[in-house]
């Protein structure tokens, strides 16, 4: 896709997620097509999905679909609300050691009887594709260091950057919302290829007025319609990421997904925290 | 110490760091003395330092001085700059497995010979004292985690503003400077606290914009009088850490501080990034 000149004229114009998704999945499938001629492997996926969320189901029904339509093996484990720990940790020691599983994601949130934090940390570093163990968010944080995974949506949304040309060095990068799972991986991949970054959450004070100076906004707030025209400089560049229950039932709807071979990865993009406004953002990859 | 309402009139007030190391080491030799009563343990740090850096070697003297002075064992290797990373790494795995040593710290910068990132993630976890590791860095970053030891400038840094009583919370801070040892742990303490936080470093476009926006500034940039008086806004509170070498020699003198018992750590504040200027600052430890 070429590069599109976002700041030469005055009118918005729209990322078009769904368009970016479609080439990176038809990518993905050439590089799997190929990986099995070289070598005789393609990529599996393992998900582990606890409980009966509505929202998790189709996350992971999504991730199945993506996967089934590249090329990727998806083994899938689903087990009952009020399973142990015992359960999901035999589960995760299993993908750990079939080497035809190179990727275990553990569907997010897990029931409250459990520690996520103990869980998470059992997977092994190198099927790690979430990118949420603490080693690889510490390495994405250093200097000089790289982590095997990289969390999906701000992977994604670094993604969308680059497809569309924007240069993001020395950009004035706002953040808002600092969740380990979007928020702050964001502010670290941001960071990482040079752009002046600034994270807005809730105790900020003056959140407009930061976010105002910003040339790229990666909205994440857990806030529904929170980030307002007026909080946005014109021409800047915005990624909308929150995903917010509104009154219509096509914000929840998240279909999209992709999944990846060799840590290029993929996402889903929501909508929510952003009020639809006259500047250039993101359309949802739904 | 009481805390001192920093903001209340227009003239600035001077942090006395050494102040504030006299008081945590008399803290510190005071838990030891009772930890040694309790349970018949003192802490004990053991630091390896390769070649013959001038300004590692005041270092480790002053560290091992600092360990002296509150009661914690120092063991020292010394080792010639043309040792191999086998060397290195040998000693590493003695003082992991040995009881009496609780805090290990390799001095850096090592010779370019040797794998840095292989020596530190070597040191085991709880043993980490000077929280380098990617798994201590991942979990300072993340909401939730907690870091076993977090690294002791920004540490201390973190000390200087609480005990005097400035409310991190909610406030503009800017740190300049994103190294691992400085600049990027402590802008994720400060955003731990509640702080909103931008990160200022070589690509910026308009570092003094930014910085002027802040009211509190950590400066740790390798650039002597790189933070003029006009970038700071009047009572902002600012902490100097770098140290650059300067005509005098008295700016390489770093000889305070490093103490920890139960990962309650103290640092050496240098002097070097900052102009001299009419606003709050922090005196350098020395």
């Amino acid at each position: 896709m070429g590069a599109i000149a976002m700041n030469s004229d005055t009118s918005a114009k729209i990322i078009d997620g769904k368009a970016v998704a479609k080439q990176i999945r038809e990518e993905i499938a050439a590089d799997i097509s190929r990986m099995k001629e070289a070598i005789g492997v393609v990529p599996g996926l393992a998900v582990i999905l606890v409980g009966s969320r509505k929202d998790s189901q189709t996350y992971v029904r999504n991730k199945k679909k993506a996967c089934e339509g590249v090329g990727i093996t998806s083994h899938e484990v689903h087990l009952p609300e009020d399973c142990t720990e015992e359960e999901v940790l035999r589960h995760i020691s299993y993908f750990n050691s079939d080497p035809s599983v190179h990727g275990i994601l553990v569907q997010l949130p897990l029931p409250r009887h459990m520690n996520e934090e103990k869980i998470l940390n059992n997977v092994c570093i190198e099927k790690d594709v979430d990118g949420f163990h603490p080693l690889n968010i510490g390495r994405l944080a250093m200097q000089g260091r790289e982590p095997l995974f990289v969390p999906c949506t701000p992977k994604g949304c670094m993604e969308l950057l680059h497809r569309y040309g924007v240069e993001v060095k020395g950009k004035r990068a706002v953040v808002i919302g600092r969740s380990n799972i979007v928020g702050m991986p964001a502010s670290l991949l941001l960071q990482r290829q040079n752009a002046t970054i600034s994270i807005v959450h809730s105790y900020t004070r003056n959140p407009e007025e930061i976010t105002r100076q910003a040339d790229i906004v990666i909205s994440a707030a857990g806030v529904a319609n929170l980030v307002r025209g007026s909080w946005i400089k014109p021409g800047a560049i915005v990624i909308d990421v929150g995903i917010n229950p509104v009154d219509t039932d096509s914000t929840w709807a998240m279909p999209m997904m992709v999944v990846l071979a060799n840590a290029r990865l993929i996402t889903p993009i929501g909508s929510g925290c952003l009020e639809q406004i006259d500047i250039c953002y993101v359309r949802p990859f739904n």
